[in-house]
């Protein structure tokens, strides 16, 4: 059970919350800085004046990660997630909820600041400037946070009840400032749709997807009509599915449907369906009008593990694979597993491959809860995908943050990329799935890793068999040419005369070497 | 004269260069922190310990503001640019020089830290631990500067020669933390193309230009030359000019040659050319292997003065102008006022209605200037013609420094081009340039804004004689077409059923107001 923090500025209602909610959800309920009392034996304000802030949040630091495992409500003081490293582990750990209400209900509840070291013996204006100070400088600490509840316009109870719903809810941050957005994850979650996309952005929405109207999948057609209840206008563009459409064609459709349509800055451009969509939806988004809201649907395994999380957009050119593109964040992600429910089979497997490649990265324990789930997840057993894509979501997350425009860590989510899309533009982009490619990518990505002494020889055999018990090729020798290898030359992750090849060890021990085409194809062929 | 004002870290040798700098521009030097002393009638660190650092921070901005009029040569305490309204402040009125060196060359001149209160008393350790820290907390502030200088490898000399050339330089920062850039100004800087490649990237560099290789203006030619020389691989794109070509199609141009020809993630694309050429080249670097860096050598009066600045990239659809596009800031803009002489003379004189746009939003000395320097503009007198660039650029960087984004001030840079923009459209981009489009788009605002009752009807007289005596058109009447008009509705400024209308008072006085459709031609139609 995943701790629940309550963060927010001073006068949000932290502690009043906390105890309702603790009260409601009948967990222990923990003011953190009570605890920061009981542990240093003075008062908060004895500790800021005789030892200083920074001692200060040093302790606080420590006894709030102290509560990760408890399974409490915690009352954070207003401004420990300042702390860059603590609130993204707490991010990772725990349900984070950012208290909000308006500068002037803060104050009102403030009242003379007593017991509030930062406010202490200031006059009424100096308060009031000092609030908006701290709240200007927090912002993007606040921003970051799995949800938002405005204590202002809302009663405890009601406030109770938004944060009781969460606690059940699967729901991953992606931690960018300002920027900050969620995945939320599960059965039904489109159902949000018109929530977020008023969260999102004003004016029209954009509805790009790959599915008839007639068709059987009835999502695209029931997000438009739950926006349109909204009273959104929504303007619906089909796009022909596939990677031989991922071209600029049908980016111009969209740009062009919008502008008919006669949309504004306000819109919000929203992409339900697979990979191919997402990722035009999303340069689409960041180019019309020189950018407007995006949200994104997506509909396949594959795209809710992979393209729909950390912004980047893109589509092809006669050279090669998404060769043109931006990185632009949405707003929002709904990943809604009954979506699934109606897809090919051989389509979602094909997915399970970015899964591998996920707990790959992560580390052992993932990898193991992944061999353990095999038999479910090739089967298509809800909690077993879910909780598959709630880690391969967490670890991307994780990486965008910390890489958002590939600089650096998030070159390792090429992880069987490089001959992947080798083998994907030797076949035309027809007769191999995406998902089908990177596991054998992977497995060339091993025998790299072998041949670089990065790795153990019985790693291949082990992903090997982990892939084959989801249902994805592993017959690499079989489907390897020469033009798919001299394909890995046009890869844009080339610098210069070598290729930066992501090489894998052991599971969450990854590195990136710079290598010549030469050594590549010599341990690829094996 | 403007004042040099000398920043960076401590260590830097702010204090040895500026009085050897003084010495050689025969300026007096000013050491910041003894004026502070001196009127304090205490030493930094009893101000420090007396007063904290709040009261000497203070002190040292106002101390700092008072000299700006004074033409000295400043050396700055290391933190005193940390005040983002002080920094702005000296980048607008003076030379700001940040002096850089290793840290460790850093640590090795700062010694035990002696007389340095925020080093005072700390070990080697701490000392380093705390330096590293300020650099980086100060990274932002020390980007934003007309140059920076290495005093670590190179020696107080020639540290003093670099500024004392750059003395002499017309040279405007668009202050953007760690994306600064400067726009440089003169006859020949465009000499200067492959220092600034250098710095901006190590790869290839992607040079887009609009005119042929046998043309009198050799300036694209010129330009990779002084590539090659430097080593670059130079691959040349020439597009056709004219903003019927202002599409994607010539954007896919640009990637392909670039993809083509095998460039990696460290490209430079270089737009040698008019506002067309900038507008594309910007786009295709903004998304090519999802963005590359972006350099400028505008070659039109009215790409200098305009589209080199402030980071807006697009292109046409069907439905209007500039639908399409990405804010992407370059990493240089040269603006060679050599590449004006061999201009077609209505050409640069369309340029002109952009400068005369920038004086009017800047204010009445601007407007003035531009009256007393109308018939040598007109000439093509060099000059005039760099004070005109300058006052124009200086404008729109304080305007998208506010507003990167164009969510409020930025908006002011429409003034003239929502009418404007509709006569261009009805001329079908063909009979009627830009800037003449602009300047009758003008003379409509003003009507709008008289209308309105923001501007007395001899405001329309006065810009109207202006535009004239520059050689622009003013008969707008003429020109005016209900079809051009209609054309605002489809314009991207709008927001629902109104219009975000630039409407311009006296110089220096302008608004942003929502009008309806009828509104704006019933004031325009005069």
């Amino acid at each position: 059970m995943r701790t629940i923090y309550l963060s927010g500025p001073m006068g949000a209602g932290k502690s009043t919350v906390a105890v309702a909610l603790g009260r409601r959800l009948q967990r222990p309920v923990i003011d953190l800085d009570q605890r920061i009392e009981a542990q240093a034996g003075m008062s908060i304000a004895r500790i800021f004046a005789e030892r200083g802030e920074g001692a200060f949040r040093g302790l606080e630091a420590e006894l709030a990660r102290a509560t990760i495992t408890e399974g409490a409500v915690v009352a954070l003081g207003g401004g420990a997630l300042t702390n860059d490293a603590l609130r993204h582990d707490l991010l990772e750990a725990g349900l984070v909820v950012t208290l909000r209400a308006d500068p002037e209900v803060l104050l009102q509840r403030i009242g003379d600041g007593g017991g509030r070291p930062l406010l202490a013996g200031l006059e009424v204006a100096q308060r009031r400037a000092r609030l908006l100070a701290l709240l200007e400088a927090r912002a993007c600490a606040y921003a970051e946070c799995h949800a938002e509840v405005d204590t202002g316009d809302t009663s405890v109870d009601e406030a109770v009840e938004q944060i009781a719903t969460l606690a059940s809810d699967v729901r991953v941050v992606v931690p960018l400032g300002l920027r900050t957005y969620r995945v939320e994850i599960g059965r039904g979650v489109r159902a949000r749709v018109a929530e977020r996309a008023r969260a999102a952005a004003k004016g029209d929405v954009v509805l790009v997807h790959d599915v008839a109207a007639d068709n059987p999948r009835p999502w695209p057609r029931d997000v438009a009509e739950r926006l349109t209840q909204a009273g959104r206008r929504c303007v619906s563009v089909r796009l022909e599915d596939g990677e031989r459409h991922k071209h600029v064609g049908s980016v111009e459709t969209i740009w062009d449907a919008a502008l008919d349509a006669g949309v504004d800055r306000h819109a919000l451009v929203l992409g339900v369906g697979g990979g191919v969509v997402g990722d035009l939806t999303g340069f689409a988004a960041s180019t019309l009008l020189r950018g407007v809201a995006l949200g994104q649907v997506p509909t396949t395994l594959l795209s809710m593990v992979d393209s729909s999380v950390g912004g980047k957009t893109g589509f092809n050119r006669p050279r090669g694979k998404n060769l043109v593109g931006t990185f632009y964040q949405p707003s929002f992600v709904l990943c809604d597993v009954e979506t699934l429910s109606t897809l090919e089979d051989a389509e979602r497997v094909s997915g399970l491959a970015e899964v591998v490649k996920s707990a790959w990265l992560d580390g052992e324990d993932a990898v193991a809860r992944l061999e353990a789930d095999a038999a479910a997840l090739r089967a298509g057993e809800e909690g077993a995908t879910i909780r598959a894509i709630e880690m391969s979501v967490r670890l991307k997350a994780r990486i965008v943050r910390q890489d958002e425009r590939e600089g650096g860590k998030r070159m390792w989510l090429n992880l069987g990329h490089t001959v992947g899309h080798g083998l994907e533009a030797a076949h035309h982009y027809v007769g191999l799935r995406h998902g089908e490619a990177v596991a054998l990518g992977m497995i060339a990505a091993l025998r790299v890793g072998v041949a670089q002494g990065r790795t153990e020889a019985d790693s291949v055999a082990r992903l090997t068999q982990l892939l084959h018990a989801l249902g994805l090729p592993v017959d690499l020798d079989e489907r390897l040419s020469e033009e798919a290898l001299d394909f890995i030359e046009s890869d844009k992750k080339k610098s210069g005369s070598s290729v930066r090849f992501v090489v894998p060890g052991r599971p969450g021990d990854t590195c990136v070497l710079p290598l010549s085409l030469g050594a590549i194809k010599t341990a690829v062929r094996g």
